[in-house]
């Protein structure tokens, strides 16, 4: 079922918490993929009921971003949806979501601002404001469905960490599940910006999974000396790449690592041509 | 019935929402009075069950002020509650709310944040992160208590308006409910902070409500010049007052009034010694 208001959704979830059932909730920006597939499915598997969201969110898109040109493909995003279980895609316009479309700042609108020490590093470093933007989102989604569950792709791992400290520092009553990242057969993890490669570019874009791989491989092998295994990536780099970060950290709270161990998580952002993706991976 | 921690009032609440009943919520920071009591009163007869928090927040503190001789007094603010049909009293210390306290900076803490436009005039101004730590700490209350009414005072009434912004914004299930502030015979506004005042400053403190009931006088009377209407003030100020602002302003918005009208709230601020006082009054 497919609906576009804050009111529906919440008629319909209100009538299904009054027979008892749970809820899990996936959020997603839509040009649905196996990734979401895979969390939709873990969500049908643990919930009596899956609601989805499929919105593009204008304010967690930095200046210069691709808001505009990001993929919406919602009747392939419903069928999609359908196939894996989810019960209700719930697709609201900007509007619906920001009713006062020309006061989106922080001027004008109040923000869910995660905490410095986790948005200083990483992706936070070059998508300035991005992070508010999703907690900003997620917590009015969360507000909206109240749902039990809500599963979040460990391919966006910092955004996982910072909704987990979310919803712990402001007692949201939301159970958030991780699951893992889902990758093509050569390595590339999926994503929905993967659909702006060219072929050529998508050999390019192997990179970032093959200098994780290459990393966890080394590490096993006994090599703990961060400088040493970051070494190792420029074998993969040629000049269509623009390294952005490549970052050794602790997985629950995402402190720089001295020596790598096995609670330590890689992470890697990528230029490939001109377009920015990310990948990561854990060392245990 | 008291409790301290958040386990307890989100099983006694959830024991109340499976029996159908509706709950009420007034946040407060203890040192009960008449205002607050009226606060109680209200949900108790609104609502099915009334709970409020006693909960004196250190993150809505500015350096300077007043935090660790704010009134405490826990025994007194209980028997209050039960004289006005409050059902549970939750009272939980510092850590209970802020597990980690000495990380309660928004480096380390996630943090709602009103907007700007609202933030920047009348107490915002001279309490820099004050309605931060409000909203943050609000915004938690609701997801603890998850109430269907929440009650506010019109005393502190720029809050109340960041409140519902907050609330509105961020798809939060709650109606706030703004009640009348309540006075002294002698026209006082009652505020937990009139226990700082002598009885001298006590009378000297009668200059706010003074000077707001003749402002409302002159405007009935057909005065609509802010700036005529302002001049009236300075006859009820002597050399004990440090006057922080005279505001005019639009009641619903907060924004800056050109002329006196029905729409219109005034707002003062004053220092009589070294304590500080507010008050206000609609026109209408």
């Amino acid at each position: 079922m497919l609906v576009h208001t804050i009111k529906e959704v919440r008629d319909i979830v209100n009538s299904w918490k009054k027979q008892g059932l749970t809820v899990g909730l996936v959020p997603t920006m839509g040009a649905l993929h196996n990734g979401h597939k895979s969390l939709f499915e873990k969500s049908a598997k643990k919930c009596d009921k899956t609601v989805i969201s499929v919105f593009v969110n204008p304010i967690q898109f930095c200046p210069g971003e691709d808001f505009e040109k990001y993929p919406r493909t919602l009747d392939a995003d419903c069928k999609i949806a359908e196939s894996a279980g989810v019960d209700l895609v719930f697709a609201p316009n900007p509007k619906e979501m920001y009713p006062n479309v020309q006061m989106m700042t922080s001027d004008f609108l109040t923000y869910v601002n995660p905490p410095f020490f986790y948005v200083n590093k990483l992706c936070g470093k070059s998508r300035v404001g991005h992070f508010d933007g999703v907690c900003t989102v997620v917590n009015k989604l969360l507000n909206i469905v109240q749902p039990n569950f809500a599963f979040f792709g460990e391919k966006d791992y910092q955004q996982l960490v910072i909704l987990k400290k979310m919803v712990n520092d402001l007692n949201i009553s939301v159970e958030i599940i991780g699951c893992p990242l889902v990758r093509e057969e050569s390595g590339l993890a999926i994503s929905s910006r993967n659909k702006y490669l060219s072929e050529s570019e998508k050999q390019d874009a192997l990179a970032l999974s093959k200098i994780l791989f290459n990393i966890k491989n080394c590490f096993q092998k006994g090599v703990t000396d961060i400088a040493a295994l970051k070494e190792t990536a420029y074998e993969f780099l040629n000049e269509h790449h623009t390294l952005e970060y490549l970052d050794f950290r602790d997985a629950e709270t995402l402190e720089d690592k001295n020596i790598a161990d096995e609670n330590t998580r890689v992470f890697i952002a990528l230029k490939v041509g001109s377009v920015r993706l990310i990948d990561n991976i854990s060392l245990k």
